[in-house]
């Protein structure tokens, strides 16, 4: 019985994160956190080296059953009872004496945590790899148009120009935010998590003084100390200062860094697909053979990259809100907010995975079309530059007789389907101050780009 | 590949309605929607009999790859043009005259949006049946506990008698409503998708004029209409007025009724955990080998069948507002919400199906401890009846007075831990009124529980 | 200190909604209510006549300070203990002997929800005047575009034609079942809270017991009836079987069915903002003086109205997910989750409220620029028919050289800047079967009109 | 017409970030924003000193109404377009010279985000405060409770023991990392905004050029980087190296971090609830006149401060998944995306204000009673520490045969009412291993606390 083979989310199947995050991989990291215990405490004297080969061994050897596991699950309300006692059992068919090494002193939150974190350490990794290649992408084609003058468009209309370059590295901005935002939760480390039943360390303190003769008789903290340490080094994971049971920071963390991934994609998707629409056609997808079609529509090649970019993006925030909404555990381990943190978490990985992947391969192939570019600036017929006029103007008619003059000719442009030069040259008050040849000047897109240009060369910069 | 086998979600595996969503549950159902469609296009003579046929037989015979699907996916964004194509090829090898007439007409949002009704339906079908059992159950307990008295709690404190028959009656109130929410939802009926490329039926105009003389120059709404009705009772759906392409409500009213169930579940599993702490233990979840225990603790019997339930209700929330946030498609097919809405939905269904079957067990082994509950009923000494008290002596001394009375009454009791009871039996204001006879009458909760068995009659009348 | 004068949320400045659901308005309804009780206790002879009339008349000219109630609201974490305190003094100074007869056996929870119904009743009605505003306004343009030729786009790009009319019609279903959706919350009747501090009833029991000699024997189920009967009626809510405090159905439904609105709205909103755009032009928000301008550029003429009733309907799904998320309420009143509603539910009823009647405002004076429309459906040359084609070539050719063929010949019409029909013409396998006249006839948009006139005719019939 | 005075959110009535967040304020900084520019363009030559003298004397003479600017922003979907009108008349009436100087090359969106951004700076800096006035009273709890045995509960069971020290420090830990989220917020700075109409800054070169002579032939750049960093000095906020108007990642951080904050907060509240139950009483909340009571019960001291808290925990995340959803922003001014933002994101700073305020007050007077949380540890007469047992037993008798027993012993304990320790030493196998006194001394509770002590000198350290 298996659920999800992909289908329902187009956007992640196949990418590379994909087989990072499957239940199979979930019970490879929590062997992977049961075997990084056994020999932490190895190292330290707390059970023999040959129960953590023991344990290695097991785990080489023996098929755990996902499905089983799963199944089984329900009677703990969470897979780790289950999979114990497998390994348990595992262990004791190789090497009956080191059996009872096994998930030495533990609890089934600390296997599962560290196992979500080397999970999500080895997704988000894969997602940075992924938002470089777009990054990459994105800033070659913003050098290459730096300057192609494009229309800034808000709530819908031609506002002013500026260049696609520009555009571009808008994008490159909020991706380079979001990649920051990943970056620094992985600066920071992702945490183990090993506190016992409760929090306290008390039962790998029982353990490492009963097997250790070296740690007797020290302190908790410095159990506590040394076998976080070598436990976080096994895992290539951050040892932190406390246990972390139902203080979700981490899982909130994670929750917000995809978030903002996810949406600095979905960013870049919405763009294209405005830009893509068949009365603009300023954008193409890369083409890929049976990319974009359509079952009843031949002549159709619909923006399907974009379209999965948003749709992951759509879905992110909501099961975000649930990782924030866990954030109230009651008590030493919650009933119920630490279990709906686990299938959420997962889904943000995926589908900011299969997004960040989806948008590399956009970004390496979107193809930008400079001259539809160029004609549909002239759409408005010089209407888009009319702020610059009004700047102009202002000092010379006053703001407000300026204004009423613009929106009249632009009203009267509009609805003659004359050029916005055109009829203000016949305007009396406008000619006394400025000169036809002036006035088509002023009207150039090209000729009030702003610091667009030079905003491209910031990205780049910072790229 | 596989992602998920159930792993992070107990709550749900290996329940009824977890093999109704899965990924080849829906490839199977696309495919009934396929055969649906031929069929109903042949009973109109738009496609020759054998055409249906031949689809059905390559059905029944051709093995389709979910994985390949889903992988193939990525190029139309959507699942249905790989599936077509397959089929299609599948037909051609059995009968190649026949293969042409496959998805004749038609458009992926159709078939998917058919077969995701045809899912919910089954779901919701299988959840009803896990309601009614669960009311069953529940009933048989309050019916037992019409009248054992139990200390109400407001904002986690005792605030004044109830009986357990009356808590039990609210879970029903809950779950009744949800089920008739679902109910309705049933009622109405799931509707079919059939609107060809953007709703406006023309393709399938189109197939009915050039394959049936009948239909050649039949007008379109007469042809909308009984392929329609035809398509809608080879799948048991229902044939709405119009196609809703980008009219989204069915999915809203789906998320609608599941979340409501959802919380209804939930309601009744927060109790559950409340009054099963272990300074409570009023309630018992059923026990069962493996169920509650603990990786680390041998003593441990937690709550793990509402744990699991509270779990999923606190997912719903969140995948919910996805679905309600994508009614926002836009044009005649958008690029994104359509796509955002199947994986939440089917989550949606997962969870809440889950829940439901697992709430039908707890309710069918729920143990009550009558005496506990009666136990606790003293924890305040009397306190907990003390608004009657306040109702009495009200026109007695004053509304003010009386209330004054009371609290300086209440705080002395519990700082001496006497009776509420020895305390105001010493009050000379008190004593002017009541004797110490009617005082100890007055704060017997076994006195004080107003209409709460007739609310459990009222449940079971309803019931 | 007032926090929000409307600043922040421009769709509901002014609108008739916003009035009804003030913090002000709040306080009035809770008064409403305790009237309402104490009229329902003096009509079965709970408390004298005389107490309701000077309950009546305190609430008359009593002038209460909702920001001091605000205030005093921190005590008890609701505001209805200050609010009570505040009448009773009211009352005290007109009439000692009846102050202590207000709020009489109540408990906040009572109050509270009533009068959250009341609201709700009162802006719900509002809101589906509205509505029916908008429908009747839709009705029109429906119908007077029925047959006005339009590019059906789905993912952006032009698919196949369809009538503008039928996009109109597509927006009335929507909000036909939105609007469905409110009646039916309102037909079943908004139910009134009445149970006292835990639900049981017990404390309005008491009370009747005590104050009317002919309920003196009277059963509690008996009590119960009658008074939530004659509550009910005074207020013109519902009398529901049973309280519902922890039970929060109601909220929940008002959430479902507030979010359905808002998502039909945002459905109308988002397909006008996509046919405003500069490239597009086909529709035309209302103008009105200052409606629409920009602070920076003259020409601007923004479809303010839409972004208005778009931004409202991104902000409900949000708040809808937390009224779903309360129905986890603990025990017989939640520490928390009760209090969690009261902000996202007004919330949500001035947003859709706001959007209904921006709506209204927008359908009034919504302006379709048919010829434009037709412009629009040139621009790809005949290719938005091809599936039309596809149809009639595939038992000519086969499937999939049909499809073959139509992709070339679109490739070809797309890189040569040519029509369909000409690149069509000059296909040998095309012509064998197909003469010029015909493929112009086929590609003819207004031919392909499938059921979209018909479908206006059954909304409109619908409406 | 004022919605909002606080009635329906006690727990931010009148608690310090109320008056920074109103829509008066939201006035106030919008006008420090313009004059911000002012200032910041005069500085540079581009406008005289005079006219930004002018503007401030306006802003200091003039009142403007926020309900009518209210009212006047539907005209244009924001605030700013009604403002700017009202300040270019206010500075008319003093200095017409200058009136035309108001707003000189600026556009709606730089104005409302910068002043967003000086709300928050302020809003956020309020919260800082009081979660160190939290932590500081956590850390004195902590400390005198350091060594305080208390019994851990998992899923709501008695689970090992632990110190409330070590509880507290988890708060602490929670809200420790709350605030480190929060000030790398403010340490990064909260971004001005200053892009003109479409992000590109043409119309402040256009501006700057007319007005200054010395930056007549700057490049766009140079005026950039000089003109966005006196507009910071201005107002204490950073100038960041592009316009962000479609790329809201600032928007979204904050979300995150107050989601943080939420979420650390409404730890501490339902932990405290959890505690202050009638059955636990570990745990009461500072006491007031009139706080925590009921409108019916005498008796009653609701934990209402954490009850303020827990709702507003609530309600947050919902909030935040509309704030990460509007990063979805199309074009260079999303129509409804933007406008979507304003509310949530006030709404989120004033939960999280008033929740954080009300956590100090919590904190500051939250009393810890540790005879009760000592006589809790004994419920279960020694089971919470056979965990300590097990680990003991299983080197002697195996894994499985020592959890079989333990079970077996704890259930035999519970059935018969007596302690764990005395049915264990009934054990033959146990006895055979362990004498009485051991076991006796292996089930006291203060000597299996493990590093719960070591943990709050750690977070006290952090302190």
């Amino acid at each position: 019985m298996t659920i999800d083979k992909g289908l329902l989310a187009p956007v992640r199947v196949g990418v590379p994160v994909e087989s990072l995050v499957t239940d199979d991989a979930w019970i490879e990291a929590m062997l992977d956190v049961e075997l990084g215990l056994s020999r932490a405490q190895a190292r330290l004297g707390i059970i023999p080296d040959s129960a953590a080969d023991s344990v290695a061994a097991a785990i080489r050897t023996h098929r755990f059953d996902t499905r089983a596991i799963a199944e089984a699950a329900r009677g703990a309300a969470n897979p780790v009872v289950a999979l114990v006692e497998l390994l348990h059992r595992a262990v004791a068919d190789i090497d009956p004496a080191s059996a009872d090494y096994v998930h030495y002193g533990s609890t089934s939150q600390d296997i599962l945590d560290t196992a979500t974190m080397l999970i999500a350490a080895r997704a988000l990794t894969t997602i940075t790899g992924d938002l470089a290649d777009t990054l990459d992408s994105l800033g070659r084609l913003a050098r290459r148009h730096r300057d192609t003058p494009i229309a800034a468009r808000t709530l819908g209309m031609h506002a002013v120009p500026t260049t696609f370059g520009a555009k571009v590295a808008g994008w490159m901005q909020g991706l380079t935010h979001a990649r920051d935002r990943v970056n620094r939760v992985l600066a920071t480390g992702l945490p183990i998590q090993l506190g016992g039943a409760a929090g306290t360390f008390a039962s790998y303190v029982e353990c490492a003084r009963a097997g250790s003769s070296e740690l007797a008789a020290a302190p908790p903290e410095q159990i506590f100390e040394r076998l976080t340490a070598e436990f976080a080094a096994e895992l290539s994971l951050t040892a932190g200062p406390t246990p972390w049971h139902t203080i979700r920071t981490p899982i909130a963390d994670l929750g917000g860094a995809l978030a903002t991934v996810s949406g600095a994609l979905g960013k870049f998707a919405v763009d294209v697909i405005s830009q893509s629409r068949t009365e603009v056609v300023e954008l193409f997808e890369p083409t890929a053979p049976g990319r974009g079609e359509s079952s009843a529509m031949p002549q159709k090649r619909n923006p399907a990259l974009s379209t999965m970019i948003r749709a992951a993006a759509l879905q992110v925030p909501g099961l975000t809100s649930t990782l924030f909404g866990t954030l109230l555990a009651e008590d030493e381990r919650p009933a119920g907010a630490w279990h709906a943190e686990w299938q959420p978490l997962r889904d943000c990985l995926l589908l900011v995975g299969g997004a960040a992947h989806t948008a590399a391969e956009l970004a390496a192939g979107l193809t930008a079309d400079a001259d539809r570019m160029r004609e549909n600036l002239t759409i408005t017929k010089g209407q888009l530059v009319s702020e610059r006029l009004s700047i102009r103007l202002t000092p010379l008619l006053g703001k407000t007789a300026a204004k009423k003059t613009l929106q009249a000719a632009a009203f009267e442009a509009h609805a003659s389907g004359r050029a916005l030069a055109d009829v203000l040259t016949e305007d009396v008050d406008v000619r006394a101050h400025v000169t036809q040849d002036e006035i088509i000047e002023l009207l150039r897109p090209e000729n009030y780009l702003g610091a667009a240009p030079a905003l491209v060369d910031q990205a780049l910069r910072r790229l």
